[in-house]
């Protein structure tokens, strides 16, 4: 969906470091958005950058970090969680005053808290996390519609409110609906909506026996699908969220013992009650999604299962 | 997929028992492959039975089980799996001798133990499980490619071979892998390929807070699809095959164990080696399924993730 949302963005140069899936899509997104301004790519050389140029998803690949860091007026930082901190520091040493910086990545608190502190004058870092993205890794993957109608998150705590508004102005350019939050809130909710089902889709995973491969249907494809992510960047968004995580675990597994423990007394009528109140729970978090059109009774592929 | 391999099904009548998703998908498919004898609907009078007579899924309609039972010489019992074997027994007492009668129940020992005695002289049951369907329930939603390319497990115990074989060659016809298990075997791997992953995603869609709702995205949405299935159903399939249920809800916590455990002890390197056995056995399992196509990365769907 070509439109121009982003050609009136306040930003004459934009940084996207780590051109892996975000980046790229982020910068597929602001050119078919009408971007009138320059897009550098930066990042260890390999495929990526070069897909990312070849692509035309950015102007220019640039691997000097501090070249890139010092010719934009905004960065955005989609490395991998843990690599967030230390990449906003050194982008950070090398960009003009005026500079705005923020992030992609999935856990807040642990790259907010240190980057409060330290950053040069005049440098302002606000962190973000952009609800979307894909078990598919990769600028191949990239997508120019990755991040519209659906939710980011900016965390900005005591950022000037002019960075801020220019920083929601930006991921509004490329279809998404901001919402505000802490970052110890957007940590604990995560942890809900997307930390914990990976952690149980994994798990559900691991324990499938090889001689019952051949017996799975639609049903354990899709509730394993995002086992199926990168094991070394989830291991660091978990880590990144590890207490809220290992709550979250606690509370799901309470939720399991309620449903196994009615199969083991055969009460059915406790049974079907907990089924629906998590039907409807479901069904009530598929509507509540922005400008989600969708099937409540199912998924949208309409994929079998047993 | 129109062929005639259903052309020569050597039946001359086929009773489809419970017009909803499956009975119909089975008339359908008889129907598009080109069975040439007559199909005779049967349940309870309503929407589905109706749908079933005017979508050409059957000849006709019949709501005197006795009466579609003793005019059929193979009868297909599509009703909830806690009704089966009531059922079974009901058209067993009104069917010719030779006639031959299947089900479509997700569990299969607590339906093929009971019908091991007892049934008239002459009628056989064999119990079947086609592992297909869907969450969306009744005729409306029916397929006639639903069993095509899947798995369809029958379980013979002690049943003359003539008839395994006619079964056999009857879930072929429909383009289903047959597969011959023990009622016993077969409902311990369907609790670990199915009703486990049930009784996990109606927990985890259980326990997400009213508030969080918004912050969902693909990965919750398919890790929790198959909630959305009928909660009087599923209830009666978790009760029926309650023992190798819990077993596998179990194992499950003790898989998700290790991994909370990795998370909070922050062992970065354990984690990912959980993570990646998770996602290398998610693809042995989908590189297992029956002519299969599919991106060994991902979903069918491409669906987004966070």
């Amino acid at each position: 969906m070509s439109n121009t949302c982003a050609a009136g963005l306040p930003f004459q140069t934009i940084g996207i470091v780590g051109c892996g899936l975000i980046g790229c899509s982020i910068a597929a997104a602001l050119k078919s958005r009408g971007f009138k301004g320059r897009l550098i790519g930066c990042g260890r050389p390999g495929a990526n950058l070069e897909t990312a140029v070849n692509r035309r998803f950015v102007d220019a690949a640039e691997t000097d970090w501090a070249k890139a860091a010092s010719a934009s007026d905004l960065i955005v930082v989609c490395t991998p969680v843990d690599q967030i901190v230390r990449d906003v520091r050194t982008l950070a040493g090398a960009a003009r005053a005026g500079t705005l910086i923020t992030d992609a990545g999935s856990v807040k608190r642990a790259i907010c808290e240190p980057l409060s502190t330290g950053l040069p004058q005049g440098v302002v870092f606000v962190g973000s996390h952009p609800i979307a993205g894909s078990e598919k890794q990769g600028c191949a993957h990239a997508s120019s519609e990755l991040f519209e109608k659906r939710i980011c998150v900016v965390t900005p705590k005591s950022a000037a409110r002019s960075a801020v508004e220019r920083l929601i102005g930006f991921w509004q350019a490329l279809g998404a609906t901001v919402v505000e939050m802490l970052p110890e809130d957007h940590d604990a909710a995560l942890a809900q909506t997307s930390h914990v089902p990976h952690v149980v889709a994994a798990a559900l995973a691991a324990c499938l026996g090889a001689s019952n491969r051949h017996l799975t249907a639609g049903g354990f494809q899709d509730t394993t699908r995002i086992a199926s992510g990168d094991p070394e960047l989830w291991a660091a968004i978990l880590l990144g969220n590890a207490s809220a995580v290992v709550d979250g675990v606690r509370d799901f597994s309470e939720s399991l013992s309620a449903v196994a423990q009615a199969i083991e007394k055969g009460d059915k009528r406790a049974l079907i009650e907990l089924l629906r109140c998590a039907k409807e729970n479901r069904e009530a978090a598929i509507d509540a999604r922005p400008g989600r059109v969708t099937d409540r009774e199912g998924s949208e592929s309409g994929e079998m299962i047993e």
